[in-house]
């Protein structure tokens, strides 16, 4: 992982050691954690016709980006306790994407790949 | 963004238009995909003990690393959509969690900072 | 818990037990494991237009059927487990929200109680 | 749907019409919600060992009860916008699971069915 993840994986990793958090750390409760936190971005989500969602007030915005972070901040604690680098795991999961879904035959559609 | 993360938008941003998938990538959207895929990486977890998440085979971890790529690609396509930078929210989150969980008050507990 | 949410319990009770399976049904595992599925009914809507979520072809209403199925059985295993009865529950919490969202103030809106 | 679930299907089929909400509450919506309280029924749990999750406190039980209740007001009302028996889709999801899960091949394992 380069730049400007790894330097939040550091600033996390001192964040939990100064407050001695690395015993809820384990990968089941952060992962649980992220859960909870994506449950709260969809939350502000979920009376919203999408074109709404689209053009958010400022600070719906700023919910959004506070809860947008808390599952960065999980999904990057969590990769650091498995020690593996999101960001090439990302990129990984981009080229069995783009196998699963190639684009002529899901060009317009949204069904999942098994349909296609 | 620096980076890493401005490589994965620009690359899945050019993956969504060379199948049509804008429409369908509202940040609603996004937002409901994204619990989805938290919930399966969830479900990789719901039955380990927390001793057992610290210590998976490697099959097992692939699909972790999977399940978070899938995680890491709706939360920075979400991102790029409503135009934040998502780095720079993690890192002004983790200023506001920093005044929340003081070290000297959070060492050694999990209390939610209402609790401190 | 009268009647039918009462044979359930019985039956899933009896379902663990042959099974040996309540080492793993902690609380705790029973709540990450209805996560999971919650993201899977998720899964079903998160490419569909509002409209179209309430007219599903008849294939897609039975998945949507088996992801509801799966959550209402791990809320209702949970419920056992923590030895509380989740009707009563949800009747008392529908009293909590009649006093959050007055018929008058709600009308209309989807604000959280805190905005009304 | 005998019974309680019955009763309050109705109960909050009444509560949405006097806020006019009908409109919010399309399949797509609730399930979005719906994900929202798993999530923080989920957050009740995180940092909790498994044993400890066993063994709440009376306040956290409470809030525990109240995020279940939840869950289930939504899970409801999703059943009854898209005109199913919620605990009938249990049962049968039951029957399917018995089948997926022969009590002597799941015994004190808690392997997905293709792994049996």
């Amino acid at each position: 992982m380069a730049d400007s993840l790894a330097d939040l994986t550091l600033a996390l990793r001192a964040f939990a050691a100064e407050r001695d958090w690395e015993v809820y750390h384990s990968p089941k409760n952060l992962a649980m954690a992220l859960t909870g936190e994506a449950g709260e971005l969809a939350a502000e989500f979920q009376w919203l016709t999408e074109a709404e969602s689209r053009d958010l007030a400022p600070a719906h915005l700023e919910r959004v980006r506070q809860e947008a972070a808390d599952v960065l901040l999980y999904l990057t604690r969590l990769a650091d306790r498995l020690d593996f680098d999101l960001v090439e795991a990302a990129r990984a999961k981009m080229v069995l994407n783009a196998a699963r879904y190639p684009a002529d035959k899901a060009r317009g559609n949204a069904r999942k790949y098994g349909e296609l």
